[in-house]
């Protein structure tokens, strides 16, 4: 863990463990016992190793679970039974349908003028080539804009290679601009007259794993193979084709779509006091790629929303409303738990008074932010200050939610977010490297910290934040 | 590159730039002429690009290079025109009779209790698993001791699992306890009746690559397959180990030998201007393994040996003896070039005054040592005072000469070392991710200005040293 971070979480820790409650922030004396509550919350995430502890049985036992595989459906009866072992009530698996695909071998190398294996892997979704591969020349480009930029036949018969150079960002922003080439590069290529389309890896870092990630084919263009260079790799092909000759390109991918399968969204509660009806719900996914063991994406989601609902679980008296948490199947691959959900749910989801997910890794938390009706955001002050003691930055009205909370997002149910600090997330996300020892302890510690701070909070807030403005942004 | 390195070389480069010649250490002054002419190599050397130049040309264009392959014979022709490119003299192929070896596909997973597919690679030279792989339980052994002191049959038909993690360090001493694992152990194993072999690899840090490495069978005992796991997945097998359920465990390796081949090892020489028939050796090793780029193992030690050359070749004078820069066949899988060598210069052995050879990666330098004749040791005093500069410090006469360097050594010959920091060395050795972005192109150039400076001082030198005591340490 870098240093800065270690201080960022020592400051935190200490200040929590030397302060009484009562010298927490002043707007939130006006109820001293939910101050008291959450201090208690907190220090005892931060002292707490089930988090820790259920991803590494999550990543061993189970490691990677390609929504629908055999590992998936694994996944969902570990999580039931590890949710009832934590005491949460109504624990349930919520059925899913769920699109499959495997990957396969895969192969790739420049064939002229300077043969050489190169390290590669299909992306999500992506069709096979030919069995007996495909070869052809490799044109290159820098963005996506300028892929769409040439004429409509430029690529006949061509591979494009889009070489793109992802920022390292604490806040992730260099994915934003990244992934639009791995979710539209195909097509726009395709519409080009390409065969195929190889990218640099959405990913920060320079270790030679290529990270994958779903592609999404537009209708009525023609199906392309896809695949992502490792760094390294994507630096070997930018380097022979900057010499200027021409660069063959062999490619091989036999991956396939299945026909639909069964998964789950795993769900477990924490009934609420006084209005269980009402639902503060706390997302994560549990499937991951089928590369690495899927410790940060999202392992460590799932951990962090499960060990922060035991911690209220235990708590003398539970909050007002009822806490939820839902381990979403298949984000990776079209969102098909959160569709799932949100339809199943239908009819509850005016009830849902904020949703959150912990999707972006192992932490530290960094920053708050809420995506509230503008006349409730008052009501959140008190919130970031009782996050702040955990080195947790305020960022307004800014929040957007995780992937899965989109079909919520879009009726209006309030959502706030946790940022974990993303700054090497990328170097591992959808990789091979994606592994239990890539996670800090005390960084998933402060997580779960944050996140029953935001549960407890929103669950035990007197009434519920207005319903969300749906406007043209959502 | 890490902060505390980054420094040292600023301070030597700082030292360089403003330092006249005559400021140099008074040892030294003895002959001003030497001083002058190496604290120019010295400048020259770190404003330099062709070590970083030829190192991207290496692995951009040929790339990973196993002996035998038809890489490594580009390799060889690339060296050798890159030798003549560089205007050394006497530039030749010296042909090298090759084992051959292929890794071909493999596969590892546990099985049972909780199964999932783990990262691992052969051993160099393993012989293959049947065809349809073969599954059995996996003991784990902490150290080749441990598993030397069970009883002969006590792995009947079980994997061995050799479980000891290396020790990062900045002389690279985690290696020396580990890598007797890797050379040993499947013949310990078999010997205790087990039919393969894993071990966690020689490697520090912990990225998802498995680490390879030559093997070697004991005669009269049954060549049984090995493999290391990444390190991630040797912590998954010991998480399930840990757990007490036995161990089941996938291994299916292609892996095979061929018929011997032919490789070469590469000369050049910049001339001696009194006594050419005096040999400065410089090596290092052409081949590389099949996994990664061999760009620091030993990509870059070709290259600071090829760029010293050029920058002492392009004095106005040459050195009194002649500098032999020898790009050596196959380190990695039997020393055959070096063997080569040593036998068909048997005549001349007697005449070479000194060897080095650079097999550490990329830098930078920090340390110095020789092995000379007890009676030369003042003689090796200035000379470690030219490097001190550069920030390198004296380690007396503790060198041993990199491995190409064996059979010279067991005749006599003096060695110097010149040892790079190999704090992360072990990250990338013999993976994947041995690739030309993990070279930091500052360091490279400061582990050419200590060859340029050994070169020259030792072609330089009235005498050469005396031949080294041949004892029981050899």
């Amino acid at each position: 863990m870098p240093r800065r971070l270690d201080r960022t979480l020592a400051v935190a820790a200490a200040a929590l463990l030397v302060l009484p409650a009562g010298t927490l922030p002043a707007r939130s004396e006006s109820d001293p016992g939910l101050v008291a509550t959450i201090a208690g919350l907190q220090q005892r995430a931060l002292a707490d190793d089930t988090a820790i502890d259920l991803l590494r049985r999550l990543t061993v036992e189970i490691g990677p679970r390609f929504a629908g595989s055999p590992a998936d459906r694994k996944a969902v009866e570990w999580a039931a039974a590890a949710l009832a072992a934590l005491e949460l009530a109504n624990v349930r698996r919520e059925p899913v349908v769920v699109p499959r695909w495997v990957r396969g071998a895969e192969e790739g190398r420049i064939v002229a003028p300077h043969p050489q294996p190169l390290v590669l892997t299909a992306l999500g979704g992506s069709v096979a080539t030919p069995p007996e591969g495909l070869t052809a020349e490799v044109v290159e480009f820098d963005s996506l804009e300028s892929l769409e930029a040439v004429a409509d036949v430029a690529l006949a018969g061509k591979i494009a290679f889009l070489n793109h150079r992802m920022e390292r960002a604490r806040d992730g922003s260099g994915y934003s601009a990244t992934r639009p080439i791995r979710s539209r590069g195909p097509s726009v290529a395709a519409s080009k007259g390409a065969i195929a389309m190889l990218m640099r890896s959405a990913a920060t870092g320079s270790h030679r794993f290529a990270h994958t990630g779903a592609t999404r084919y537009a209708e009525g263009l023609p199906r392309i193979p896809a695949a992502a260079l490792a760094v390294p790799d994507a630096d070997i092909l930018e380097a022979q084709l900057a010499a200027g000759a021409p660069v063959e390109f062999y490619l091989a991918l036999e991956s396939r779509r299945l026909e639909d399968g069964l998964s789950a969204n795993v769900v477990g509660e924490v009934i609420g006091r006084e209005r269980p009806a009402e639902i503060v719900l706390l997302g994560a996914h549990l499937d991951s790629w089928d590369t690495g063991s899927g410790a940060l994406d999202d392992g460590a989601g799932c951990a962090i929303v499960m060990a922060a609902a035991r911690l209220i679980a235990r708590l003398p008296k539970p909050p007002r409303r009822t806490i939820r948490v839902v381990l979403f199947a298949n984000e990776e691959f079209g969102l098909s738990g959160a569709r799932a959900y949100a339809e199943r749910h239908r009819d509850a989801l005016a009830r849902h008074a904020l949703a959150t997910e912990s999707d972006f890794g192992a932490g530290p938390i960094w920053r708050f932010a809420t995506r509230w009706h503008p006349l409730d955001l008052d009501r959140a002050a008190p919130l970031a200050e009782l996050l702040a003691p955990l080195g947790i930055d305020s960022f307004g009205n800014t929040g957007r939610g995780g992937a899965d909370l989109i079909p919520l997002r879009q009726v209006g149910v309030p959502i706030a977010d946790l940022t974990a600090d993303g700054t090497y997330y990328f170097d591992y996300h959808h990789s091979e490297d994606d592994t239990f020892d890539k996670v800090d302890p005390r960084a998933l510690a402060q997580s779960v910290a944050a996140m029953a701070t935001l549960a407890y909070y929103a669950a035990e807030m007197p009434d519920p934040p207005r319903r969300v403005p749906v406007g043209e942004t959502q």
